[in-house]
C-alpha cells in the first residue's frame, strides 16, 4: 500500500457509500450510479473531517451547509446521512425512487432530514448555495460580537460538469466572486463524461482560467481517490477568507465498475453482471446487498457523535452570547425560527386616496422602505433594475460593502442567479429575502421560481413593469403570458394588487405566510382605493373581495387583477349610469381565493350571475375558470406594442368602452 | 488634431448617428441615449468599413450579419439603417417608440428591415449570432467547393456589460469555443457602467480572461474613438479563422453629454438642457433636430454603393456555381428560400398498431432519421440528453468534428443557449434546426422560446419525458405546468402527439408550417393508434380530431392529448360496456384547433354536448376553454412523485376508473 493510498478503515467507509449507493441504483433498477462511485472519497473526506453538523439536530443554525448541486448523484448523499445517522432508516436506502419513500431520485428538502436543498436542474445548487453564504454572512455581520462567532460557517457542495455549464452557474459565480464570499467550497466532481459522451464533446473551455477570472481560489486534486489530497485541498480553501474556492477533484466516474469514464455510468443502473464485477473489485460480498460492516458502522458513529459536540460548543457559545446581549440572542432566535416580531405589520403605510394615483411599483418601495427598521433581516435587491423595480432600501449600505447594515444586493444582469440565491438565502434562514426584476424576465429565473415552490421557501419575487403599460420598451418588455405561466406553478401564491393599499396588503401576505410568493407590480400609476371604506388587507389575504358593489342585485360581475381594477371601476361607473348593475371584483390572487371556503367563494362571486367579464391586460388562459361558460375576457393573447402605455392600453381595447360593451353583450 | 482623432468626414458622420440617437430619444421622451453616444465610433467604423450588405436587398444570402445584442440601444441601429440606405426613412426616426413606427422600442425582425434579430432580453442576440455562425458553417461546409466559396461570411455583434453578465451568453460562449465559430466578432461596449451604478458594484470579473478560458481570441480597444485601433482590432478578429473573437473597447457612456459615465445616461432622455450641452459638444446646431449633413449624407450613399457592389459581386461567384453545379445551386436557393423539396413527406414513416407500443420520443427519433437523407439542411441536437431525447441522427457526424456532414450537435448542458442558437439558425436561413432536452427544462430556455414566437422563426423545440411518466427522477424532473405556461405563449404551436403516427405528423407540421413549434413527446411507451383507419395526419394539422367515436350520438366527450389519449381510449370502452355513448377527442395542438373555423370546431366538439372531461397528465390551468362550466378535468395541479411512472400514473388518478367514474359523475 502506497502512501497515497487510503487507510483500511477509511477505505471501508468509502466503500461502503460506494456500495450502498450500487445497491440503490440496482434494486430501484434506475438511477445514476457513477457519480457516487467517483465521487465517495471527497464525500467521505468532507463529511467525517470537515463538515460540521449534527445528524440528531439537522436544523442546529450553526452548521455548515452541504448541497450536492449534482442532484443526480442522490443515492451518495442518502448512504452518507443514513451513515452518519441521520433519521435515514437502511429501508428507506432500500426504497429509493419508490412511492413515498424519503429517497426520491433527487433530494428533496423538506422530505429528508439533512437534505438542505432540492437540486436536481443543474447549476441551482451551485447557485443556491452561494445564496446561502450570503445569508451567512449578513448574519455574521448583523449578530456576532467581538470574541462571540454566533454566526460562522461554511457553504459546501458538489458539483458537476453539468453544473458548470449551466448558465446560472456561471451567473452566481461572477456575483460570488465580487462579493468575495470565502466561506464557499465547492468540490468540482470533474470526472470529463457528461450524458452524451466526453465533455470533449461540448465543453473543452478551461474552468479553472474561468473561474479565477472570476476572483475564485482554483485549487486541483490530481487523484480523486487521494484522501490527503483531498484534506490539504480543503484546508486551503478554508484558508482563503476573501475569496470562494473551487476544489476541481479529478474523477472517474462509475469507478471501479466495468462502465468507469464511460458516459454509461451516468444515469443507468449497472446492470446485475456489472455489479458483480465492481463488487469483486471492491472486494466486497457479491451475493449480499446494502452490506454496512461492523467497523464502518462504528467508524461513522464517531462522527455522529462529533457533530453532537459541534452544537454543544456552539450553545456553550450561545449561552455566553445569551448572558452579554439578551436583546440580540433573543432577536437571533426569532429571526432563525421565523417569526415576525410582534407588532410589525403596524409599520405598514396606509395610503389615502387623496394622496393623488401612484404606481404599485412605488407603493412597494415605500412598502419595504416602511418595514426596513422593524425588519432588519429582510434583505435584497433587483438584477440590475433597482432604480425601475424600486427595491432599494434607503439608507442602508450595499451588500459586501463591509459597512454596517449591508443588505442592498445589486445581482446584476443575473435574473437566474438572483432567484437561485434568494432561494438559498430563504433555505439558510434567518433572513427574510426579496429579489426584483421586470416581470417579462421572470422568464430568465423561471427554473428558480419552481424550485422555491417545490421546495416551499420564504421567498418573495417582485416583478414590476408587469403588463403592456411598460410602454415604449416595446413587446420585447412587455409581459403578456407571464402572469397565467406562473399561476400555473403549484405551490406559488401570485398577487398581483390593484392599487397602493393592495400593495401593502401583498406585502403583508408575503411576509407572514410561509412559501413564495410573487407581487405583480405596475410601471404606471394608479388611482387608489378608499382603505377605510373597504377591508382591503383582509380582502387581499382571501385573494379575491368586492371591491365595489351595487346597489341592488348584480346583473353582472366584473373580475379584474391588479391595474385594470381602476378601469372596472370606472366600467362600473358607466354602466350604472345606464342603469346596469354592476359588481367588480379585485382578485390579486387567485391561489389564495382558491384556497378559501366555497361559502365565502359564493359570496364574492354568486353562483346565479353567470354574466361575468374578468378585465387582466395579460392571456386570457385560465380566465374561464372564474367566468365560466357564460362570461367573457377583455385580455390579451398576442404580444404587445412599442408606444406609451396608454396609447398601447388603449390600442388593445383595455377601455372603459370596450368593458362595458363587453358586459352589455353578455346581459 | 492628433493622429488618434477621427478625420473630419468620420467624425461628421459619427455625430451625425450620434444627434439623430439622442434626437430620437428625445423626441420620443423615452429611450437609451448612453449606448448610442458611447459606441457610435465602433458602429460606424464597422457599418462603413466591414460590414458587408446591401441596403438595397437586406436579404441577400451571403451578406454579413449584424446582431445589436445589446438592443436597448436601438437608437443606434435606426440611425445606420436610415444613413446607409435602408428602406427607413427619416419620418420613421421621428417616429421612435409610436404605435405602429418600425421603430420600436427595441429592434424587432421582420418589422424593420435590416434588423437580422429580434433584441433586448439581454444575452439573447449574443447567443443568436453564434447560431448565425452555426448555418453558416454548416452551409459552407455543405456548399463551398474548390474557389467557389458560396457561404463565407462574419457574424457580428455589440454586445453589452449586461449581455456579458447573462447565464445565456456564458453558455454560447463556452460553446462558441468548443466549436471554434471564428467567424463570430463581437465588439464590446465596455463602457463600466449599468443600470444601478458602476459595474464595480456586481460586475468586477476579469472578462478577457474568462473569454480566454472559452477559447476565444481577446482584442482591447483602449480608446472606443479611435477609428484605427478599431480598424486594427477587427482586422486581427477576421484573421484568427478558428476562435471567435472578443474586441473590448473601452467607451464612454453618453459620450459628450453632460451625463457621460453616469448610470443616469442608460435608460432615460437626456432632457432638453443636457441635449443642448451635447449639442454643443459636437457643435451641432442647437435649434434643430434629425439633421444629416449633406457631406455625411454623401459619404454613406457610398456604403450604400459598396453595398450593391458586394452583392453584384456574389451574384458573378455565383452564376459560375450555377454553371459547375447546377443542382447544389439549385438546392441552395431551395434552401435558402425556405421551401422543402418535392415529396419529402414521402419519407415521413408509417407506423401499425401491430409494431406494439412505441414512445412518442422514440418514434420522433425514427421520424427525424427517417427525413434526414431528404432534408439535408436539417439539423440539431440536445443540451447533453440525445440518448434520452432521440435527437441523435444516425450515420452523421458531429458538428464542428470538420467531417462531411456534420450535423449532430453536442449543445452540453445548456438549454438556453441551445434554444437562442436554434432560433440563430433559423434566423439565418438555409438551415432547419431542432433542439431538444427535456420537457421540465423548457423553463431554463424559455426567454429564447419567447422569442422565437415573437420573432416567428422556424424552430422546433424537441420536449421529451412530457410528464408524470418521467416516473423515478422525480418531482424536479417532472413537467406539471409546462405544457401550460408554454400555451400561454402567443404565436408558439403546441404539438402532443399521442402516439408515433400523430408524431409523425406533428413532425409535419413542425416543418412545413412557418413558426416555432414545441413537440411534447413521452418516455414511456404508447399504443399506436390505426393510421388506416383515422385520418391523423389530417387531425394532427387541424389540432384536434374524433379518435373514437360512440355509435350514436355521444352522451360526452373525453378529450385527451398525448399519452392520456390512449387512457381515454380505454375509459371510452370500459363506458360503452355500461352503455355510455362516449366520443374520444385527440387534441394534439389547441393553436392549430383554434385557427380552424367554428363549423369544424363544432364537429369535432358537438356545442350540444356538455359533459365533457379533459385528461392530462398536467396543469388544469386553461382547460376550462373546452370543458366549459359543465366539464371536469383529470389533471394535476401539484408536484409529482418519486416512483416508476405507471405507479405514479395511478396514484394521481390516471386511471380508467378514475376518468370513467368522472365522465359518470357529468351525467
Amino acid at each position: 500500500m502506497s502512501a497515497d493510498e487510503p487507510k483500511h478503515l477509511d477505505k471501508l467507509c468509502i466503500d461502503t457509500i460506494r456500495m450502498l449507493a450500487v445497491d440503490m441504483v440496482e434494486t430501484a433498477k434506475s438511477g445514476h450510479p457513477g457519480l457516487p462511485l467517483g465521487a465517495a472519497t471527497m464525500a467521505y473526506v468532507l463529511w467525517t473531517k470537515f463538515l460540521r453538523y449534527n445528524p440528531a439536530n439537522p436544523q442546529w443554525p450553526n452548521r455548515d451547509r452541504f448541497v450536492l448541486s449534482a442532484g443526480h448523484g442522490s443515492a451518495l448523499l442518502y448512504a452518507l446521512l443514513h451513515l452518519t445517522g441521520y433519521d435515514l432508516p437502511l429501508e428507506e436506502l432500500k426504497r429509493f425512487r419508490q412511492l413515498g419513500s424519503k429517497t426520491p431520485g433527487h433530494p428533496e428538502y423538506g422530505l429528508t432530514p439533512g437534505v438542505e436543498a432540492t437540486t436536481g436542474p443543474l447549476g441551482q445548487g451551485f447557485a443556491m448555495g452561494c445564496g446561502m453564504a450570503v445569508a451567512e454572512r449578513y448574519l455574521a455581520e448583523m449578530f456576532n460580537q467581538p470574541d462571540l462567532d454566533l454566526v460562522d460557517h461554511y457553504t459546501y457542495a458538489i458539483v458537476s460538469d453539468g453544473d458548470l455549464m449551466e448558465g446560472v452557474c456561471a451567473e452566481a459565480a461572477s456575483l460570488a466572486g465580487t462579493m468575495g464570499l470565502g466561506k464557499v467550497i465547492y468540490l468540482y466532481d470533474d470526472n470529463g463524461i457528461s450524458i452524451e459522451g466526453p465533455t470533449s464533446l461540448s465543453f473543452t473551455e478551461d474552468v479553472s482560467r474561468r473561474f479565477q477570472a472570476y476572483g475564485w481560489q482554483v485549487i486541483r486534486v490530481a487523484d480523486g481517490n487521494n484522501i490527503a489530497s483531498i484534506e490539504t485541498a480543503i484546508q486551503n480553501a478554508q484558508a482563503e477568507k476573501d475569496k470562494p474556492s473551487l476544489i476541481m477533484v479529478h474523477t472517474h466516474i462509475g469507478f471501479g465498475s466495468p462502465k468507469q469514464d464511460s458516459a454509461s455510468a451516468h444515469g443507468e443502473p449497472l446492470g446485475a453482471e456489472a455489479v458483480k464485477e465492481t463488487k469483486a473489485f471492491y472486494n466486497w460480498p457479491k451475493d449480499k446487498t446494502f452490506i454496512v460492516p461492523g467497523e464502518a458502522r462504528d467508524h461513522f458513529q464517531t462522527v455522529k457523535a462529533a457533530g453532537a459536540e459541534y452544537e454543544k460548543e456552539w450553545r456553550t457559545l450561545f449561552s455566553e452570547y445569551l448572558m452579554s446581549y439578551p436583546d440580540k440572542a433573543a432577536q437571533f432566535e426569532e429571526q432563525m425560527a421565523g417569526r415576525l416580531p410582534n407588532n410589525w405589520a403596524a409599520s405598514l403605510p396606509v395610503f389615502k386616496p387623496e394622496d393623488g394615483s401612484m404606481a404599485t411599483r412605488v407603493a412597494s418601495g415605500k412598502v419595504i422602505n416602511a418595514l426596513a427598521e422593524v425588519l432588519p433581516h429582510m434583505l435584497g435587491g433587483s438584477a440590475d433594475l433597482a432604480p425601475s423595480n424600486k427595491t432599494h432600501l434607503s439608507g442602508y449600505a450595499d451588500f459586501g460593502s463591509g459597512q454596517p447594515k449591508a443588505r442592498n444586493i445589486h445581482f446584476g444582469v443575473r435574473e437566474h442567479a438572483m432567484g437561485a440565491m434568494v432561494n438559498g438565502m430563504a433555505l439558510h434562514g434567518g433572513v427574510i429575502p426579496y429579489g426584483g426584476t421586470f416581470l417579462v424576465f421572470s422568464d430568465y429565473m423561471r427554473p428558480a421560481v419552481r424550485l422555491s415552490a417545490l421546495m416551499k421557501t420564504h421567498s418573495t419575487f417582485v416583478y414590476t413593469h408587469d403588463s403592456i403599460g411598460v410602454g415604449e420598451d416595446g413587446p420585447t418588455h412587455q409581459p403578456i403570458e407571464h402572469v397565467a405561466s406562473l399561476r400555473a406553478i403549484p405551490e406559488l401564491v401570485i398577487l398581483r394588487p390593484a392599487d397602493a393599499n393592495e400593495t401593502a396588503a401583498a406585502w403583508k401576505v408575503a411576509l407572514e405566510t410561509p412559501g413564495p410568493k410573487a407581487l405583480m407590480l405596475t410601471r404606471q400609476n394608479l388611482p387608489i382605493l378608499d382603505a377605510s371604506a373597504l377591508d382591503i388587507t383582509g380582502g387581499v389575504a382571501r385573494g379575491a373581495y368586492v371591491a365595489a358593489d351595487s346597489d341592488g342585485a348584480p346583473a353582472a360581475v366584473i373580475i379584474a387583477t391588479g391595474s385594470e381594477v381602476s378601469l372596472a371601476m370606472e366600467a362600473r361607473k358607466a354602466l350604472a349610469e345606464e342603469g346596469i348593475a354592476v359588481r367588480v371584483v379585485s382578485m390579486p390572487s387567485w391561489e389564495l381565493f382558491e384556497a378559501q371556503p366555497q361559502e365565502y367563494r359564493d359570496q364574492v362571486l354568486p353562483p346565479s350571475v353567470t354574466a361575468r367579464v374578468a378585465v387582466e391586460a395579460g392571456s386570457r388562459m385560465g380566465w374561464e375558470r372564474w367566468v365560466g361558460s357564460g362570461g367573457a375576457t377583455v385580455s390579451l393573447d398576442e404580444f404587445g406594442a412599442s408606444a406609451p402605455g396608454s396609447q398601447v392600453f388603449k390600442h388593445f381595447g383595455f377601455t372603459v368602452e370596450n368593458v362595458t360593451a363587453r358586459v352589455k353583450a353578455l346581459l
